[in-house]
């Protein structure tokens, strides 16, 4: 894998990242793909969208399918008929937010699965293992997520482990071979809650171990946005320049600009897709309501802004229908629709980073896309 | 409209129907989109598939989005972005299916809304309006569907409210104006339950008030496959060669089948895509459920014979993952697996007829879909 910073605006970073799937221009934002798929969208419709990278999840996928079905498939891009680039969370964070239970020991996580209680243990040697069946192009380390708010002893305890899981997973990481032929890279995960000195020492540690790729995650949990922003600054001040930024589970569009005027490369967030279902629309003038009686017989596209499937084939009115009548093709639209904003908004991003007038195009989108009051 | 009959073999018929979205190549097979849409299929891939005409629902769509809302969008066609043919049932069926609630008098019928209990009317002339409204290039007549099974006596005066509805709703359609520039035909529909007598009265009313089509309703209801048939047969000897013969409902790939060889050439049926979105999948050698265990690590698509979005891109072991995990593309890869298999089905059954090889193809791919024993 090769990460090239190609231009810069203050903090904010246009890059290319060279996987052996293909090339990913960041600032990126990445489809989440939990179980295989990204919920109600087609594989061929997120190439359409220009989606350069998907995720995958490595506790739902190690539940169902299981590695033995993955690597009798031949890895993750096979079984799902996805040819470019997949990044795959480590499963920590469904770990401590979907199990009934689990027990943290030295040397992993033990949890019972919130499909049929059954009991599993996660090492991080364990989740590399997994993560080498799936066939991702970008792995990450096994971690603790603290929940917000989290006394400061505690997010210290917690990322001390975080940190040696992160370099067990890297020993298991070199130690281990690729199944499918393809590299895969190993990002690290810097953790300490709100805590600046903590996210120092934590960002230290790892970039000690030189990962191929950096996370910042623990954020958006709860804490108040400018925090995140905050911390987020704090933390990409004690990142490499050279290595690829991703903060993990991260947000609005309003955050994503925030993010990347911070430095970060990289993005994913359920937030398109599981909003996007519920009927809530993103546009460059802020979130509609798609069920709202206002729309019945409006028939202009949702936003003629960019383009997509939904926007040039169909009105807000027919939206707007197929909600009423709780219709499949409604989930499919929006969520065709809320990923086409994010994948554009990051390339414009990208462009205005290039030409040097990302400050002030940023301004005018966040202002545009601001609640009328 | 226009329909010539092409080429016969023995009873069946290879036909084009010419209307002004389009000409439509029977026999065919036409996705039903109840409301507005066919379920979990986007309008594009119901082109990719082949769909020539698709079914809406009058029952349902006056109920929502209703006729201010259709009527504001420019119709059906427009609201939903189809430009092909598109066919609605008059909402006969749903009225005595759907409604908790319906009395039917000389006038018409009252029923209660299956969504809210509120009170409407339908009148042979209403069902036009509405249908006018939609703007479906074929409408069809206000009919009653009586159940199986139906004594005689019901059956006949039944039927004779049926035609006497027809005809009102004929008078009703020379009366009235297309509301967006193309024209309307009106189909009559042939019921009598599985009484000969009654559907050759039927037919012979029917034919004698000179409609576009006709529509053999009432079947596909309980009756025995062999009763359904023989009455086909039956009621197919009394329609107007030169006129097309719709089969209301009907229904397995066997079912379609049986009934091209008696003479219809046009059918709708949700089979494929309710069966679908249940993992109950059609193939050339017999149908299967996806969900079985067998299938999770089998990379051979669901069927070779024919082209489909499903069929080229994705394994059955890919399909049976996503219906184990509840995820919404397997609805959708279902459902195009399905119609596209109904629509190759009717395409290699006008192809064999147009041959002269329809009688033998049909014994083989019959023989071939037959549940091993």
């Amino acid at each position: 894998m090769k990460f090239t910073v190609v231009h810069t605006e203050s903090s904010a970073r246009a890059g290319v990242l060279e996987t052996d799937h293909g090339v990913i221009e960041t600032p990126i934002f990445m489809p989440v793909g939990t179980q295989g798929t990204v919920k109600a969208v087609e594989q061929r419709e997120l190439k359409e969208m220009g989606a350069q990278i998907i995720l995958g999840n490595t506790y739902h996928l190690y539940l169902r399918p299981g590695t033995d079905v993955l690597t009798a498939m031949g890895g993750l891009h096979r079984f799902m008929n996805w040819d470019r680039p997949l990044l795959t969370d480590s499963g920590g964070y469904q770990v401590f937010s979907l199990s009934d239970f689990r027990k943290i020991s030295h040397d992993g996580v033990t949890f019972k699965s919130h499909l049929d209680g059954s009991s599993h243990f996660f090492t991080p040697a364990s989740v590399v293992g997994i993560q080498r069946a799936i066939g991702s192009d970008i792995m990450m380390v096994l971690d603790e997520c603290p929940p917000f708010p989290c006394d400061e002893t505690y997010a210290l305890e917690s990322n001390g482990m975080t940190v040696r899981w992160a370099k067990e997973c890297r020993t298991a990481w070199r130690g281990s071979e690729p199944l499918y032929g393809h590299h895969q890279s190993l990002f690290a995960i810097v953790q300490g809650s709100v805590f600046r000195h903590i996210r120092t020492d934590s960002a230290k540690a790892l970039t000690d171990l030189d990962f191929e790729g950096y996370a910042v995650g623990g954020l958006a949990v709860g804490e108040p946005a400018e925090t995140m922003y905050d911390i987020t600054e704090h933390t990409v001040g004690h990142l490499p320049k050279e290595k690829p930024r991703y903060l993990m589970g991260v947000g609005t569009p309003e955050n994503l600009l925030e993010s990347v005027e911070r430095g970060i490369d990289m993005f994913d967030c359920v937030m398109p897709t599981r909003n996007g279902r519920n009927g809530m629309l993103f546009t460059r003038n802020g979130r509609i309501n798609i069920r709202n009686a206002q729309w019945k017989s409006d028939d202009r596209p949702i936003d003629d802004g960019f383009a997509s499937y939904t926007n040039t084939n169909f009105s807000r009115g027919y939206l707007r229908h197929l909600f009423q009548v709780d219709e499949i093709l409604g989930l499919q639209l929006a969520s065709i629709h809320n990923l086409s904003f994010y994948l554009w908004l990051m390339r414009e991003a990208r462009t205005n980073i290039i030409a040097g007038t990302f400050a002030s195009w940023k301004r005018e989108t966040l202002e545009r896309m601001a609640p009328r009051t």
